[in-house]
């Protein structure tokens, strides 16, 4: 647990605090058990008479350093703010948190279980937080995984959300975080968006990359295959489109119909990507189409030929679909969810549907960059509560050809 | 079938066309036999030398008429363009079509087998054509339905489609066809749009409503279901939000949090859409809270109180979801096929992903208004093959309350 | 000047305050002199040997009790953080303030001049401040209105610029200010912006309407007109095209050669409104058309009728223009700024270019209603330092019709 | 005047065309002549007793030349569809047309004087046209530079316009030519716009650019000036607020105060633009500050040093604005039209107000790019009668970078 994230405590005081000296012996105590702290509010009297207030965030190295200090400042009145245990209820039914639950957010989370702080497990957003009181571990779980009978948070008594503080050193990416724009000077953009891929990929940590298909429409499937090919893409994520399309591309040479070399529609190739899917098919799947010799090149089979995994979301609008592709959506999320727990970042090319469906399942630490044409895209996945978002609002055609240019791939 | 889409056959004629009267003499021929035809092309030959050369379409009420005819007007040189039977060859494997599948449009098709015109049952877009030659049918069927051995139309040859013709008489929406803008008289627009579903639902045809959340947001959930009310709507087509939010509304006078009275967020709201997901999972489902007392206002419980089906599809960015929703896909896109092919109308509401989803399985000949604040979502639409859509970029919140007020519910 | 514009001044005091009794010795001299304060930061130094340092806003009701209350305290060690007049130059040229001029805000401000802080006049953004040294005065001019020779404000020192501050009493904007969208409840914003101008109204204070084109081609103009004749717009802001298809409605039946009764294009009507200018050249200006009885209906005609005042700025992209029209951009913001100075608010109609000169000359105090279908516009004007901008994403023609009914005019 | 687009007269025919032989005999005696034709319309009566009827179009190399053809065809009872001569009447006052005036198109356009085709001079949207009897010439006159007395053609008669056609090679943009995409391979577009503007300049031809203050934001401004190097620009058409932000990149190293080497905004940076205003006010202009040494980098500094002249309108929303701004808009549009009539292409880079200006002025026949990332931008200018607007959806800032590249300059 980085050092901005400790366990704190909230913790409270009233009265003539500051003639009385009290504010400064809290202040000491804390400071000589090597704790620190910070004030949230502080009241100050008015006029003799009125009583001062103060609310102060302690925070300990861990649970047992921040006991320490709470014990050493609770002489000068020092109450803590929250002191109640997590509640608990029984699921009534499969499927079915108990009324009244608690609703994730995607961010870190402890609850308090028999005077202890337990980290709940599985960041996500909207999950319930089942706990065992046995073993005193928590976690959160999505509706369609309850069990009857399992037991789960109640309320908001005993919860504490570690906000995701902002990195003290100036990073990359802070100067983008609060805007979205196209008119920013695109060639530092590019090259901060290659420096967190690089790095990610250099701590061993694994960057999820979810493609929709204006990435092959636009010609750029060869510049991802080139991430893919020097390993910055751990995943992909997609639908059944973007697949369908790189592959008609390398069946037909066209996407969509549009031939990829001329750019202009090529009589019937409106049933090209039909047919694409049917030799898919055919073959039994992506897999043994690359294996058969059915499909040579393109993104798929670049994923294919590096052993990059990639998970294909099937939705209402999907043609065929390819044998990949899992119909049922929360499958499908299930699959998806157990990448993005341990994901490093995440690069959302060109797909509302599946970017926002991955912003849903993605931890608020994991450092997200969105890029797509329309504003109101990235402003859409900003909204949602993905903390780490940067939008790039730009050509995902132009972006990703000068961005593999830029990692020298 | 209406006299705007009669069968045709195209002919072809070559030589001294004119100066030896042999053109007169054709159309004479046609035109005794109460038949009707179409110059397609008559390239006149430059100078005596050169022959000229006569493309025609030539229309009969039914196969018989035009038999005669053809054969009628043999005499002067004239051949059938087209002469061929359809080409099928079976399926190799369940979900596989035969290498070089016809790949549908929505437009009405008729294929030749055994020397007739068959026409094809169920129009849709991406389809192949299962053929059953014993007894001269012919329906088109989606790949996940195919079953290895069944026998499918390859090839172009013996394939007539019957494009889709604007109807002679000016009508409601003929001025709107091409343009797709937010600058346009309005009020003339919903009174377009009142007219075409009072037509629709007075002759006995069905009216299929596509809701997206936006839909509830805008304060115009009780709007729709005014429409709903009155039986200007068949069947609701939406997705897990759409339901969620409304019900959400129904359980907490919020929809994503935002208080529905005062347009301010709520504290806590932001879990209210999981909560009321959950009292319905509790209830076992929309219909059962509807009974069971737990839901009773909004446009769900309209639905269910009149009797009005739904259809949910499942996406992957659905929390929950809600019982009634169909999460795998396929099946969905089944439950919808249904509704489609009998539809006399579509009414799309700020939703791209369901909209797209059901222009996909709507015949051509269905009109389709699709309202949407965002003009490249209506344009997407347009650009999908869906002929009949008129494209109104406006606010759905005040469109959907004044077409309600238009219609008088 | 309200309550929550006090002058100030910020102080700043340094040393073992705490332990020391400093900090309550100061805030007990500024309570009992009846003055407030706010802690700007308060660095309390981590154990013994650390000062502590304290910044602090003192406010007064007016210059003399900010003076007793600054002379009081002094005594703690307590300094003003800024203590210098403002620094006044020559402008060098006409049309040229000297190098290193302040360039204003829209918000109130105040700068210090013989150690006594005056209010410049004319607030808007980007001008700089003229002073006159002998009457204590200042005031706000655009670079092109400076004379040689007159006297500017360079640097940041003796500046004091009073920040808007949101109204402690809940208003009927609060929840919509920091957000743009399409989705939210359409019915309470329109019962709010309806009572935002019928409260102007009848404060006797100015709205001013910025109405572009597609207020007529929507149908608008009607309700727009309405709100006119019942005294609700003050004066109009607009350019060649709103005036000019308002004409042509009223001369042609047509908007942009689309007829406004069957909502489509009229043959020849591309043509309309180039006639419309040149009749209104042909009668010598919009009154005069009205005089003779050339323009006899639309919202043009009602402003001439009602005595309503109209500025109509020129653009590049104008056909004619109409007599009325100012050719002169820098003219034309001249006129525009005249009502600005005095407006209490402004309602914004589907207008990007006059919309955002308009903001650019409108002081921040003024409550500006921005309405336009393109989310993208609404931002825009957001951006450009506009804070009291209320971004309404619709349907203007909608919009303004249930406004107008709202307001039962 | 290129083959296709000949002179032309439509004529018509009557009666038992095809058993009488008629119509082989006109077009023999065209086809003798070297003359060309299209039929226009055949009717062929149904039926011994139904006369046909025939429209035809006639083209001559000159008006010379189709006279003789005419008269030769006047035998078999041709007769010319339009015979009158152009209707005109004096202008009533300054600024007016007669009323009923003709409104031009931007087609190339011819009127019949005395008997004759004339072709009048300046072709551009929206004019009247001036005719001088005596010396039987006609030309475009914009509404604003009408004399009392001069005579312009009223009504329809006696005017021809000639259609711009697609040419018959198959030419770089033809596939653009209706779509406006996002999703269209890009490396082949930027190909072909490179080729476009290389063809241009080496024909001895003018390109303007129009350019809009993305330019400059997104850092594109060093590739645009590279074009500017390499001859590739004729003339740059923009605002003031393009020229202020390059100024401001020089002097201050910001764009609307983003710093262009880190991307974030500098303290005091939204001051730049109006400091950078007023040192050029200061220096006296543009080409007064390259020449004292005070603007010494840039798109405006490449401009003057390259001696590329450049014509900035003013528009008010504008700071300042820089003295070379023109800041009335009817002196701005004259400056601008002397170019637009003898350009050879032009390339729109994200302006909408100086794009659709420009398109008022030019030509139909001028290849127009228009190159915005808002797909809406892109629409509404090829809606506005720009027939051979090319629309390209893509950032502005990856665009120029690599058109520069693939032009090697």
């Amino acid at each position: 647990m980085p050092e901005q994230r400790r366990l704190y405590e909230d913790v409270t005081a009233q009265g003539h605090l500051i003639d009385s000296n009290i504010l400064s012996s809290i202040m000491n105590g804390i400071v000589e058990l090597d704790g620190e702290f910070e004030v949230l509010s502080l009241d100050i009297g008015r006029g003799n008479e009125n009583p001062s207030k103060l609310t102060m965030r302690v925070f300990g190295r861990d649970e047992q350093h921040l006991y320490e200090i709470l014990r050493s400042i609770h002489e000068h009145g020092v109450v803590p703010v929250h002191l109640e245990n997590a509640h608990v209820e029984p699921a009534p039914a499969d499927g079915v948190f108990p009324e009244g639950f608690y609703s994730t957010t995607n961010l870190e989370t402890y609850i308090r279980i028999g005077g202890h702080w337990v980290h709940v497990e599985g960041t996500e957003m909207d999950l319930g937080i089942r706990v065992d009181e046995v073993t005193q571990t928590a976690c959160g779980v999505p509706i369609s995984q309850v069990r009857a009978g399992d037991r789960y948070v109640v309320g908001q008594a005993g919860l504490r959300v570690i906000s995701q503080e902002r990195p003290r050193e100036k990073t990359a990416f802070e100067f983008m975080n609060s805007t979205v724009s196209s008119e920013k000077p695109k060639a530092q953009t590019i090259k901060q968006v290659a420096s967190l891929i690089r790095e990610v990929r250099d701590d061993g940590r694994k960057t999820i990359a979810v493609a929709g298909p204006a990435v092959i429409h636009t010609g750029a499937a060869e510049h991802l295959a080139r991430l893919v090919n020097a390993g910055y893409v751990s995943v992909l994520f997609g639908g059944n489109a973007v697949a369908t399309h790189d592959i008609e591309v390398a069946l037909f040479g066209t996407s969509l119909g549009i031939d990829m070399k001329s750019g202009v529609p090529v009589p019937g190739g409106h049933e090209h990507h039909l047919r694409a899917i049917n030799r898919i098919r055919a073959a039994g799947g992506i897999r043994d189409a690359v294996e058969k010799g059915v499909l040579a090149s393109g993104l798929m089979y670049t994923l294919v030929k590096t052993g990059t995994p990639y998970i294909l979301a099937g939705s209402i609008r999907d043609d065929g679909p390819l044998p990949d592709v899992i119909t049922d959506v929360i499958e499908a999320q299930d699959a998806m969810r157990a990448w993005c727990r341990e994901a490093g970042a995440c690069i959302m090319l060109s797909t509302m549907l599946h970017s926002i469906a991955t912003g849903n399942l993605l931890p608020a630490s994991v450092t997200t960059v969105c890029v797509d044409i329309n504003p109101a895209v990235v402003t859409k996945l900003a909204d949602r509560g993905s903390l780490q978002t940067i939008g790039v609002v730009t050509d995902v055609g132009l972006f990703l050809k000068q961005l593999a240019d830029e990692l020298g791939c």
